[in-house]
């Protein structure tokens, strides 16, 4: 798979296809650069693009649709439910295949000062890519929001990593950073009481002495009256599927509960699947390479 | 991933590396096919070669590896623990991908055609591939040998598909069929007890009863004292690897045993392992087109 890295900006943007479309095209038109998915979400006022490359093409596809979104999205006239600072709200990179996060740290840099200094749009560093403790996490760089960071902005503790010490007038300000996979991974229990989810997420999320790097929620899927325990792995290599999976289902008996199934949202790397049949098949010495998708990827 | 067929060629030469050497710089040499994997053993005196691509140049490399293998090979001269009719013993097609059992089947019968007439080599289709129920199976197309089917191919039971209707002088005859990707999956009991592991073997193969496309035996790891059930999953999409190993744990069970582990011999399709996940973890809605692995391949 050689060095291969995953990209998924956020762009706030999710009304106007028009728009978004034109963002889109902007890196398709980058060779090396394969789009993999690519959705919006109207209440969010939302738009979030995977693409998927060699370092070099991913980083100036990029910088190239935060350029673009800075022309074509004005933030003083953004509304939506999700949090956001700028028009490109944030961008990760990923490490794929033999890429390492170091990579993606040193890709993250330098792509956060090309926006900052060429595009003029302050930049945060955030995650794995953070240059202070406290801008690790990516709620933290967007605290206050658009609106209030316009002031905040001033005050050195806000002051940005690259680009100037004050809002882009129509962009606002980017959040670049270095993250592992994230699997969006739910799972479903056999009851209708969201209390019990409520109480099974506080038991496994890193937030309340649970897996560090496990965020979870108990919710209610109405249409079904099924408590869920929603959940975001940011780390599958830290914490599997499988532990999160079976710590849910541990916790699940105590109320007498069963886990009625559990789905994975969006795309995930297959090594955080392959790692769950490795541990229930109890697989001696298993390896990757035995993937006949992973040889061909390789090549 | 397009139309993708893989194919393993088995040759009748484990013995002298640069022969083989010849054999895959034949394979290598056609644009468009992919070389996984070649493993010799000089014990079966027998190379398997794993390539892959669509399915021209895949019928292609198969034609001329075979051309080449009848120079370099003289079955007169083979000895090998392995049973075997030619130097290229046989020539499986299968299906990955988008492909289907159909396109290789066809694929099998242009080949057999080709090997038939252009290289005067007798060919028996097998498997799905094959055009009377008793050739299905490949131990009876095999039946005899090399030595004993200079004779026997007279007898009109066993006159070849394509070809003439005798053995060529050095390269013997050839086996070419399409089936579903093999799994080599073996399952390892807490036990030294290898009576166990035979009476497990038995109670899931198809030939005593039980999973029609399981085959199985139970043998003696001696260096670790553990007795395997060894298995080849012919049908993954049909029998799964964790229907297989619920049962050998619900029937070693039986015996006070536990499963302390399992291994995976060799290439398989991602998929396989997906399956097993997906079971475990009780997904619902799940999709392969979620495998990040899978949308790179299909761009």
């Amino acid at each position: 798979m050689a060095k291969l890295v995953e990209c998924v900006p956020n762009f706030s943007e999710g009304r106007r296809p028009e728009v978004v479309a034109q963002i889109l095209d902007t890196i398709k038109g980058v060779e090396g650069v394969r789009v993999l998915d690519a959705s919006t979400d109207a209440s969010h006022n939302r738009a979030v693009v995977t693409f998927l490359g060699e370092p070099g093409p991913v980083k100036n596809a990029a910088f190239l649709a935060a350029a673009r979104a800075a022309e074509l999205i004005n933030m003083e006239e953004h509304q939506g439910a999700h949090p956001r600072i700028g028009a490109t709200d944030v961008i990760p990179f990923i490490p794929i295949g033999e890429s390492t996060m170091e990579e993606c740290v040193e890709l993250a840099r330098e792509l956060g000062r090309e926006i900052g200094y060429k595009l003029g749009i302050p930049v945060y560093l955030y995650e794995a890519a953070s240059t202070r403790p406290e801008r690790k996490n990516l709620s933290a760089v967007r605290k206050g929001e658009y609106e209030g960071l316009k002031t905040a902005i001033t005050r050195p503790e806000r002051q940005p990593d690259f680009g100037p010490p004050h809002l882009h007038p129509t962009a606002g300000a980017t959040a670049v950073g270095a993250r592992p996979p994230l699997v969006a991974y739910n799972i479903n229990l056999g009851t209708a009481d969201v209390a019990i989810a409520k109480a099974i997420a506080k038991s496994i999320r890193g937030s309340s002495g649970g897996y560090p790097s496990i965020k979870a929620l108990g919710v209610m899927l109405e249409d079904r009256q099924v408590a869920q325990v929603t959940i975001n792995v940011c780390n599958y290599k830290e914490v599997s599927l499988h532990r999160v999976f079976e710590t849910v289902k541990t916790e699940a008996a105590r109320y007498g509960v069963n886990v009625i199934g559990s789905e994975i949202v969006g795309l995930l790397p297959m090594e955080a699947l392959l790692d769950a049949a490795d541990f229930y098949l109890r697989l001696e010495g298993f390896s990757l390479n035995q993937v006949l998708e992973k040889r061909l990827l390789d090549q």
